[in-house]
């Protein structure tokens, strides 16, 4: 996903570095300088923007880079992490008088490659209006707190995207378990009260049985862990939210790779006998 | 909501005679023929369409004009019941030679007013496709199966609308508690994957704390229990909608006539201390 940001962010005339632990992937971006080490990437940017694949690798990337960062320059992690992860980065860049904005984002690859991502920023008001004009290039920008609430923002986004999920297969297993068609069922219902994103993606590859990801089961779980870690530290009980990961938890000891649609699974084996449509499950 | 209906099938060219408890109301639609009764109004036509508060007013009325009504005649039933009551009338019209489709509808006054209701349609192809002309002057029109299906797919909406309050009311109190702004939450993963109608409408209420309804908190229940006996009588497990009615159940008994929305009400019953904003609640 870092590509192709980079590359729009190069098309947009900013002028970008670029690394990554596969020398090849940062050479093969176009108008991007490729460098040979992060120290090299760095140093003298006003801007260091970071999208790793967890919070250990941010923690892990983070202290080695640091010495070679332009004092005062403002760091954007774009990665998905905890919470405590991105306060933990914030205040590491705090002690070494660098600034963070914690802008995690939605919309996958496609969303980076068209320059549509929702970008969830946490930081200070005057930090994220510096970093705005650049991220952007990249997608619609809500500051929505200081640093860390980006990472609330997207757990926020997750969960719906969970829940909803559970919802939508309830009502497919109903429409077909009761004698009614669910595909047309969903194409009723379509554009009123119950429509959302989910009922329009998912609903359909349920009703395909087709369960390719898209978004894995696995990631749909660590996500709802997640949340459950970030409402323990809330002190706040969400029942919909502990309900689905323990669903998510049992659907990935069988289809970890599946896409989460998959859930239709788990809401099948607790109706033994039961099945929304005829066609055979489709898993790659 | 029948005095609309009625009004826009007047309009579009059609002859319509009306019948109300109220004859008042029925005097009050323009283009249309008020009754004196129930058997003035059916005498003679093709197809009767009746919208009435629940099925047992459907098995009250039914009954009581199946003698005036035309041999072989359509009988459109729009009220929202039971699948058990809709299978009921169909065996009842059967029995006295008429036919029968139950079609409830999602959309509300302004989607009767606008024409632009879901109309969700249980019957045989033929009778559907014969109503569907006079039917479409009303709203998109779906058949979802046999006669009682139309019941299904309303309940099937209905069980997204109720379990998606839930799942929204749980991002917006993460989203406070966690330190976050619920309202920049809400503005910046709209359109994305979690995006849904009940994000966009009842995440506003609950963030304007406006509980004035809209859908009232007792008719989400009656839903939830019949989406309840639907499914037992399925013989089908839904956790999320049997969680849903225990919890739509624990709010009627305080705020019965409040919207649906305030179901973050008993989502902060359960989390002392957790509030999402700080307007007042606003409920009338």
């Amino acid at each position: 996903m870092g590509a192709p940001m980079a590359a729009r962010l190069a098309q947009a005339g900013h002028t970008v570095r670029a690394w990554n632990r596969n020398p090849a992937k940062a050479a093969a971006v176009p108008g991007v300088g490729a460098c040979a080490t992060l120290a090299e990437a760095v140093q003298g940017a006003a801007l260091v923007i970071s999208i790793l694949s967890d919070g250990a690798a941010v923690a892990e990337v983070m202290p080695a880079t640091l010495p070679d960062c332009q004092p005062g320059s403002l760091w954007v992690d774009m990665s998905s992490t905890r919470q405590d992860e991105a306060l933990a980065s914030a205040a590491r860049l705090q002690a070494a008088g660098l600034r963070f904005i914690d802008a995690p984002v939605s919309g996958g690859v496609a969303g980076a490659q068209a320059g549509t991502l929702a970008i969830m920023a946490g930081g200070s008001e005057a930090d994220v209006a510096e970093a705005a004009p650049v991220l952007a290039v990249l997608g619609r920008v809500t500051r929505v707190g200081p640093a860390g609430s980006g990472q609330v923002a997207k757990l926020c986004n997750q969960l719906i995207v969970g829940g909803t999920i559970g919802i939508v297969a309830e009502a497919m297993l109903l429409a077909q378990a009761a004698g009614a068609d669910p595909a047309a069922v969903r194409a009723a219902i379509r554009g009123g009260f119950a429509e959302s994103r989910i009922l329009e993606l998912h609903g359909q590859r349920m009703l395909d049985r087709n369960f390719v990801p898209g978004g894995q089961v696995k990631t749909q779980l660590k996500d709802q862990n997640n949340v459950l870690a970030a409402a323990r530290d809330a002190g706040l009980s969400l029942p919909i939210s502990a309900m689905m990961a323990e669903r998510y938890r049992a659907l990935a000891q069988q289809h970890p790779t599946a896409d989460h649609a998959a859930l239709l699974l788990e809401l099948e084996a607790r109706n033994p006998g039961r099945r929304v449509g005829a066609a055979p499950d489709k898993f790659d």
